[in-house]
């Protein structure tokens, strides 16, 4: 008789398809990596893992959790845990049914799909015919039914050249690409929930992220930068196989500066536009593409349209990548519980001391870099990088 | 008897209510401005139109409609069709009952809830009780029942000082800001799928977008400027009530110098860097306060990590916003079908002749420099800016 679960099928997203040949290569190579390095990590053991025609195939003795994991792994658009037979279509067929009689509860409806690469002597129509005639005959006393629009139970059929698997269960992948097809960005990482995701959704598209936390104590206190470091550690887990250094850089000295030594209004644009230039300098030693921070237009006072072309000027040599931009507040919380990070971010800490009542909502290019002059951007810069800290995580 | 809905309760979205009471009352004035303009641009007839609570309440003979409109203004966080009455228990009760014996069938369960802002001699728990009750008597006969979390029908009760009402179902708001109360952009408008998502998240956001169309002709054909219009007149229903005017620029010339006189590895990033360059001479008559793109970090050669810090560098005076960074195709496509845009987007057009087999992915900014040196770019954005034609849609 049939077995349980021997293998899981990992679906490959749909935008890798689409690039060219080379270029999907290469794309395949690290996505099989990323997904070795997360199965190592977890300590899934499995025998196999072969590439074939956008699909990883994953021969193994834990599908359930290997499955699971799986599924958080950028570029992955599915997975199913499935039992690995032959192309033969009897041994589809009698798997199918071993699968229906652990599946089916009385007067259930079910459906069946299959998919097809290679050359069989069947068409894909046909295994559905033939597994779902056999189904309602073997569980006639089940009374059950077929429903392809509407089935309480999905009987899944896969071949590949002469694999053949059949699954039940299909779970959504993260989507996005595999992690590292894209460059390094310096993440802005402030422990609250937009810069998180912010960090993740770029990641998602590839890159890796170098994350830097600036430390405002004395105006912030220790529960912010604890959150700061838990965050981290969180999407560190979506960063399996790639080395994770969260930079530390001690910035209260230099706010300081900024609130005693500028018109307090300016104190959030001054504060942040200096935060973009420490993170273009750690951008430099990371040999990073860009800068990534959590703005959303008009989230904040300082996130003005206004306001982020005025920020937007203290970055000269790297772009800021703001993926948030579009996002509602609701929005980015959604996202943060499915990364992980909500539970973390959403904790309720002092806050920063050095906001104003009133931060200047249209803030002048000018005005900016007039209170600038009267300070001394170029030490303070060259001061946060001399202390910057780079902790393991 | 109780009668049949003669308001709409529209509900602000929840970023509005945690800004600060000047920002808010703002935003709020803004928000019943563009209702009132929506409504009047569909022709929707109303009485009246109060602002109370975190509320926009309106009297109207069109009620459905006017919820199905004002689902879809932003700032709108849910809409309800709804029968207006006073605060008094025995009315709300009566009204509850009327709609009720309209709504619940043979079986149903139902659900009552309650929301109240002011001094009542009830509490919304009273309420919620004394309502569940008269229905289960009224309509016993029908077997209904009582289930709070999955019920066939819900039964709704805000009361905001001495009005009350009465409603069933809750559509989903569209979320975000009131349009306007964020600045201008120039959003680059392809009529492709990504630039018209990319505009339309500004445009959630509040921003007001001037669309810039490049016309690539003999490189594309007519099919492509007619997409672009097409697209640009479905975001206009998004903006309605604010001027609406496609900026087009013939850029097919310029194009053809760069791709005689620049590397064709190259083509279409120095194509990108033109077309910033060109839209901050646009920003720069339109007073915008920034560009927005539809780039997702690596879904094309050209949006490359590596590319993308190369294209950055062209705009000098405006950030480039770019909300689509961390999308997948795949959410992308889901939220142009949502806007309206999907299908005018997703025709297929021949395409630019322009790009080359093989488009540089890691271009560098020196080569990049240095081919635009070989080309005279300020005459060229010149030619474009002069050959600025506005279209009013």
């Amino acid at each position: 008789m049939g077995g349980k679960f021997n293998s899981v099928i990992v679906r490959v997203g749909g935008e890798i398809w689409i690039k060219k040949s080379w270029t999907r290569r290469w794309y395949l190579r690290r996505l099989a990596r990323n997904i070795k390095a997360v199965l190592q990590y977890h300590n899934v053991a499995y025998s196999k893992m072969i590439r074939r025609d956008g699909r990883i195939l994953l021969r193994t003795s834990e599908p359930l959790e290997a499955a699971e994991r799986l599924s958080r792994v950028f570029g992955v658009s599915s997975v199913s845990a499935a039992l690995e037979t032959t192309a033969e279509l009897d041994m589809i067929v009698k798997e199918c049914l071993s699968l229906a009689g652990r599946m089916l509860s009385r007067g259930d409806a079910f459906a069946v799909k299959c998919r097809r690469v290679g050359e069989h002597p069947y068409t894909s129509q046909e295994v559905c015919r033939v597994v779902g005639r056999k189904v309602l005959e073997e569980f006639a006393a089940r009374r059950v039914s077929v429903d392809l629009d509407n089935p309480d139970v999905r009987l899944g059929v896969e071949v590949r050249g002469e694999l053949g698997f059949v699954f039940s269960d299909v779970i959504g992948g993260v989507g996005g690409f595999p992690l590292g097809v894209q460059g390094r960005v310096v993440g802005l990482l402030s422990g609250g929930l937009d810069s998180a995701v912010a960090c993740w959704l770029v990641m998602k598209r590839g890159c890796l992220v170098a994350p830097l936390y600036l430390d405002c104590a004395p105006f912030t206190d220790e529960s912010t930068t604890e959150k700061a470091v838990e965050v981290a550690r969180v999407l560190s887990d979506w960063a399996i196989g790639f080395p994770w250094r969260l930079h530390m850089v001690k910035y209260g000295k230099s706010l300081k500066k900024i609130v005693e030594g500028a018109p307090r209004r300016l104190t959030c644009i001054l504060c942040k536009r200096m935060m973009y230039r420490v993170a273009e300098r750690i951008a430099d030693k990371a040999g990073a593409e860009g800068l990534v921070t959590g703005e959303a237009i008009g989230e904040q006072a300082s996130q003005t349209l206004q306001n982020l072309r005025v920020l937007d000027r203290a970055a000269v040599s790297y772009p800021v990548l703001r993926p948030l931009l579009g996002f509602d507040k609701a929005e980015t919380e959604r996202l943060a519980r499915k990364i992980g990070t909500y539970t973390v971010s959403a904790r309720s800490v002092r806050g920063c001391d050095a906001v104003p009542y009133k931060p200047a909502t249209k803030a002048k290019l000018e005005e900016v870099v007039e209170a600038e002059n009267g300070l001394n951007i170029e030490k303070m810069v060259e001061r946060c990088a001399r202390e910057l800290m780079v902790v393991d995580l």
